[in-house]
């Protein structure tokens, strides 16, 4: 394989691997700057696609998209007290303005709830104007002090997050799972990730929240990732914050909050779940190509036909909605464009020789399985469309049966650390709710309570730690 | 008129009345950080309607959109010594991540060329790498010490940034025309703003570029406002950042640039222009709401009836692409909505009482003149999309004759004193070419040359200032 491939596989270096995929299928670059990321024209154009996804859900709902200032002056911050200590220790600081030092020190907003909920304490004064429904895209600085990784964790990233207030604890509550909804909508949907939802536990809830729910998925290298959260805020930051309305009933009230969030690392679990040892495997529903089409002329054969062909095809699909590269560059050989092609997860590849050019047919191969296909002329507009959805059922599956793989159930703490070690994945055990049983399980594994799921399960045994009666069967794991 | 209408007439107080109308009308609100401001819905649908625009034109012609960190090491801005000048005085400065000092401080990105050709170095090889064309939608900080107004001149503000490098000068120089191209066609086709365009003179030209060309429009106070800029940076940037490749003849070459943008100050500009003594005229094609439909209920009537009539308007319109509001509000009067709307620009307001009921019609009523007509039920959608094109030519027009009320010929420098404290607007002067002279006409009247423009135009004197040897007409005023 040429030096543009990937050289490592993925059962044997798994980090390793994904940064070479990242690198190579050019999704991204490090930055100049420690611990920033580079976002690339193909990453970033699944960012945009689940921009528009979710724009389009959200906008239905009656939510309207937003931009509140990116500097947070210290006070705001220190308003709520748990949200400040959450948050201090990761926040990049601007002391200067020119050659002047500033009198109060600005953090980069490593979340907007304070300085969107002062805004929103002048905005509300009736029922009448509730509930408020809004989302900002935009990016967001984290100063980690640990390791950072491409998508995963970086100092800068880009998300979405969605701020609301409400009339009623009811209506926070259905938004809050509203918004989970449509998450775990985009996840599996869309890019073919199956998730687990469910609430955190106290210890790793939002910083300021009364409770957060969250999107879990398993990576195969048997580390969880947090996908997304929607946090129920309660009326903590509205007291703080003094958002209180007049209701129908005259009297006064602090509105119901909620916030959530999802974020550019969603694209590294994306490369994580579904890549392989020849690169990325890219989801057709957020694939910023569809179909690349490679002619492969032989001597003594008709290029112009070929050419004619392809382009006549290409034109067919990107006329039916299609993201069409048609690759017929000179410089390259068709292998050497297989290869590319593979490397950047392109779903469907059509190949157009001359053979197939006799038999009015082409030959169509899935990236997912490899599996090639010669197909009817008049049939090639259909077939894309049954394999792109064909595809997108595959990666499901497989990565349906990764999260199953890696999913065990333990009786004992015994049991437990053995399984962390030799395994990973998520955990299944009973909890009795202390968090000093969470805590000396986080330290002495470095898994911690992923989330609760809704859906009760029974505690097959009683709390691994204390023995005492379980509350909970939590699912646990180490995590990215 | 209530406490929620402008209170200021557009002829009396320009200022004032622009402040009233950003805030009244909800595009904006003041930031509690100082010189910032918080975007508000019917601000940023106009925003990303831009950015939609854009896009399709932009990616239509082989532009990709990438994500470059927002920090930028210091050491970075210092390379391209006239851009360094330029922008650290208006830099604002991280030094501190966390607890910690930084080792080396970190600017918040006032443009992003040092970052991301620090990238194409590395990215850049051979002909075959080339073109790159991106472009970066993100937010910029430039810590103004001038005052900030809304929306014109803020610390933060949002903007795209296009980024190309290509093999030759004349591909650059034609990527130049292309952006300004674009951008003029949403200015006036899409904003109704109609704008001079013209190269900047080396005293107002980019930091670092080769020359500056823009676009800039006349606001009804007489000042200019710079719309849009594309630069053409010739290799000023690939010298400094080694940008270099092999071309088809082996040889190395240092690569030609470009880079171009425009910014949220549109919507100012758009306010400025279109608005009136009501509040905001928005153009029909950036409208984040096309028309408002109130039902005009009288006792007595049918409600029901009225209603059901309101709605099937509504969804009918709606499916046929326009963006709708049926304000059918229990708690406000018909007359509050109409002042309601009419502050918020909607270009169409539909009225449906108890005759149109009776008379198969409604009443329908341009924001732009308030000239009301009836209009038949069948031929309501025809009249719409009539009417929105209407609107635009209509607003574009009276724009237009703004912008050439509000240009004047001068023979002196006398003369060019006079316009500038009487009149403002475009002063069409001869200049010599010198930096002196239009650096003494700066400084003793605060005009600055605005634009040269491409289709030299003859002087009809000798310079100004000097009397020397005309070398063009340039067009001066002053300026946000």
């Amino acid at each position: 394989m040429s030096d543009t491939g990937v050289s490592v596989k993925k059962n044997e270096d798994f980090s390793e691997w994904y940064v070479e995929v990242v690198l190579k299928a050019e999704l991204a670059d490090y930055a100049p700057v420690k611990g920033c990321m580079i976002i690339r024209p193909d990453a970033y154009a699944v960012w945009e696609r689940i921009q528009d996804i979710l724009n389009e859900k959200i906008h239905r709902t009656g939510h309207r998209n937003v931009y509140f200032p990116m500097f947070i002056p210290e006070a705001f911050l220190k308003k709520e007290a748990e949200h400040f200590e959450g948050f201090t220790p990761e926040v990049a600081w601007i002391t200067q303005g020119g050659d002047t030092p500033l009198e109060e020190k600005l953090a980069v907003r490593p979340t907007s709830e304070t300085i969107m909920y002062d805004a929103f304490s002048k905005w509300v004064r009736s029922w009448r104007d509730l509930p408020i429904k809004i989302n900002q895209w935009c990016n967001i600085v984290r100063w980690e002090t640990k390791a950072t990784k491409l998508f995963l964790r970086t100092r800068e990233f880009l998300w979405q997050e969605g701020h609301t207030a409400h009339l009623t604890a009811e209506e926070a509550e259905a938004e809050v799972m509203y918004a989970l909804g449509e998450y775990r909508d985009i996840m599996e949907n869309y890019l073919a990730i199956p998730v687990l939802v469910g609430v955190k536990s106290e210890s790793e809830k939002f910083a300021g929240a009364l409770y957060t729910t969250a999107l879990e998925a398993i990576m195969p290298d048997g580390k969880a990732l947090q996908m997304g959260t929607s946090h129920n805020l309660g009326q903590h930051f509205a007291k703080v914050f003094d958002i209180k309305f007049i209701g129908e009933d005259k009297a006064e009230h602090y509105v119901w909050q909620t916030s959530w969030g999802i974020t550019t690392r969603l694209i590294g679990a994306m490369v994580m779940v579904h890549g392989d040892d020849k690169g990325l495997v890219m989801p057709p529903k957020v694939a910023p190509v569809h179909v690349v089409i490679i002619p492969i002329p032989f001597k003594g054969a008709e290029p112009e036909a070929i050419a004619a062909k392809a382009k006549e095809i290409a034109d067919n699909l990107k006329a039916k909605g299609y993201s069409v590269v048609l690759d017929d560059r000179q410089e390259y050989t068709p292998g050497w464009k297989f290869n590319q092609w593979e490397l950047k997860g392109v779903p469907i590849r059509i190949e157009i020789g001359p053979r197939d050019l006799k038999q009015g047919q082409v030959v169509m191969v899935r990236r997912d399985t490899g599996q090639k296909t010669p197909v009817k002329d008049a049939e090639i507009a259909a077939s894309v469309d049954a394999l792109l959805h064909e595809i997108h059922n595959n990666m499901f599956a497989k990565a349906k049966a990764l999260l199953q793989d890696k999913t065990s159930v333990v009786q004992s703490y015994e049991e437990f650390k053995q399984v962390v070690e030799e395994k990973g994945g998520f955990i299944k055990a009973a909890w009795c709710g202390k968090p000093s049983c969470e805590a000396k399980i986080k330290e002495e594994t470095g898994a911690t309570i992923r989330i609760i799921p809704f859906q009760k399960e029974e505690p097959t045994s009683g709390c691994i730690i204390c023995g005492q009666k379980a509350k909970d069967t939590a699912y646990f794991a180490r995590s990215y």
